[in-house]
């Protein structure tokens, strides 16, 4: 569109579990940042909450609400052992159909340490010395998961699914990542801009191939570095020298995998946002599940939620023009900061006691 | 055979870069251990300076030997940018044939925190409060690796491999695991059992086809509890609560990604043995590359090819009834410790200086 909007409108599923809790802290604080009337959260249903109720996990009147809106604010979905007539579980369902009815092919996870958290890894410390701040770009409409619901199970001896890559699949998702590097400027201590290929072209032709339209692609970026990094030797790497990444690309399985690694070293995923980018439409949620067990409770972390809201208030402004929405975005970011380092609010899946609720005043207060 | 033998017969490949140092760092300590004549190291030839010299990667001579000796001792193989005629690396093809000639199905990576290492997660310490000591076994003989060499690439366009798993394959390795499993006896703090299924049993046909085949097999092992994990959300955990595992079982790309992962949690691949044993052949190396960069600088850590030679004692001991040997393989594991608690000699890549002809010594020191 490239020209701002006066109101944006949020298709928003609050979804299962601690979704709607979460969710509506993100729209409480979202609200609070960009003032009235900016944000317009048309609350649609979804998920396996609304299956059992209805017996539709994306009813299509919510499928076009994400289409037609200006952008997609999910809770979380998914409750244990609720299935579909021929036994399969109906779990993520919902989350699984939007990726690939929306094209969203880029599922974007920044991993960053923020100020106030502390990382399991010992050396690691956003206060002082080395700190961590990478993003992830997750290929999230083919690879392995092209296969399901679709491989094949025979006599009950063999079972295959298949792994796809292909050429407009990979390029479209490196560009992505290219993209990102370049406009993160640099982000890394030397200065440098660094694209990393996360695969295993040693072993298989499809990463092989992965790898070959990234290096196609990369000839677009002349200012980018590119590397690569083995699916396996990545996962020290991310231990030992988190420092050294700027963007990771990966094939949908191995980012999936890599992702929430990630999210372990910088707190866990009751704080890790994500974003789910195509061309046309970009899908918002926690990294986080949707915890039944704590649901209702008031005690799930809303942070993940407002993190992802940040990222989608970023790629509004950047798809509008609108510089206001990305000022509003960094406002939040900070305040977050602010309420994390301060200390007296800790979420759960932190080691701390607070509530959701408590948080999420918390944070609109630092915004005041 | 169940009959201890006065000597057992080690087929020895040294392999490439640091292979050869680190191969007589392990055959200096188990000789020592174990005493004149008990062991009959073999030389045989393989790798990519092989290949180079020869156009032979693998020997039929050796292939020969590793089939007829009683155990294979392997350094380590690979050079970067030798390739076939045809343009392919030679890589790691060495190590692959062994794998799938000699049905070595379940790679076997013990995950154990020295005393003396100092791990980067920082709530973790081998010498007081929470440790880390699980096995993964990772099968090694099809999965995604079924499909080395037979991927199809499509007009530049489109390429596909295959993720294949059997009935076989997997209650096999399932069988070997939860053998392991109680083997082990109750190695966790709480004293159980425990078998970690690690798939995606939520996404792909194959991988819920092989968690119901370790829930079948599970039926012969009562005394283990059986649990299941994402590959996604297990990298968490074994952040998290590496303490929670005992022995974790996966398909073969999975498995090569936990182990990785496992290994930098408790010091990294300098230091991490490996087992890939069949039902009739079993190969011992370091979990490491042939780290080309370093070779013949005596930098390499000797420390996982001695330790994947505690394996191999062990494995020998079991399947021969042998329990001296057993014996020295704990004298060598103890010694080992001694050396890296002393702290005088650290490895390299635990960010010393020792050279590995000075830790081959201290820990020879240590074993008298
Ligand atoms: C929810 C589930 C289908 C999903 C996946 O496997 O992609 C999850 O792990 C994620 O990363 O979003
Ligand atoms: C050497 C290479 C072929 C190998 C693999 O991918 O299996 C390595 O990563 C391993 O874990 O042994």
């Amino acid at each position: 569109s490239g020209h701002p909007k006066a109101t944006y409108r949020i298709a928003t599923i609050e979804g299962d579990g601690i979704g709607p809790e979460v969710t509506r802290s993100a729209m409480a604080v979202l609200a609070g940042a960009c003032g009235a009337g900016r944000l317009d959260f048309v609350m649609v249903p979804g998920g396996v909450g609304h299956y059992q109720a209805s017996g539709e996990v994306l009813p299509k009147d919510t499928l076009k609400a994400c289409r037609e809106l200006d952008a997609t604010l999910h809770g979380a979905a998914g409750l244990p052992g609720v299935t579909y007539p021929d036994g399969t579980e109906v779990g993520n369902e919902l989350h699984l159909q939007l990726r690939f009815k929306l094209d969203l092919y880029a599922n974007v996870r920044p991993i960053k340490l923020l100020k106030g958290v502390r990382s399991p890894l010992r050396d690691f410390d956003a206060a002082g010395g080395r700190s961590i701040d990478y993003v992830i770009v997750r290929e999230n409409t083919e690879g392995l998961y092209a296969s399901r619901g679709a491989g094949v199970l025979l006599r009950g001896e063999f079972a295959s699914d298949s792994l796809v890559v292909t050429r407009k699949g990979t390029s479209r998702v490196a560009r992505f990542a290219f993209d990102l590097a370049e406009k993160r400027g640099g982000a890394l201590r030397d200065g440098r801009r660094r694209m990393t290929v996360c695969d295993k072209a040693n072993i298989l032709r499809s990463y092989a191939f992965f790898r070959s339209i990234c290096d196609e692609v990369h000839g677009e970026f002349p200012d980018v570095e590119i590397d690569y990094a083995y699916a396996d030797a990545i996962t020290v790497h991310l231990l030992k020298r988190p420092d050294f990444y700027d963007v990771i690309v990966a094939e949908n399985m191995f980012g999936d995998i890599i992702s929430d690694l990630g999210a372990a070293t910088v707190g866990g995923m009751g704080i890790s946002p994500s974003g789910e980018i195509g061309d046309a439409h970009g899908l918002f949620q926690g990294a986080h599940g949707s915890a039944p067990d704590i649901a209702g409770q008031d005690l799930a972390s809303p942070v993940a939620a407002i993190l992802s809201g940040v990222m989608m208030l970023r790629w509004l402004a950047d798809r509008h023009g609108d510089a206001a929405l990305g000022e509003d975005a960094s406002r939040i970011e900070r305040a977050v900061e602010t309420v994390l380092e301060a200390g007296a609010f800790v979420p759960t899946d932190l080691g701390g006691k607070a509530r959701c609720s408590e948080m999420t005043q918390a944070i609109l207060g630092a915004l005041a």
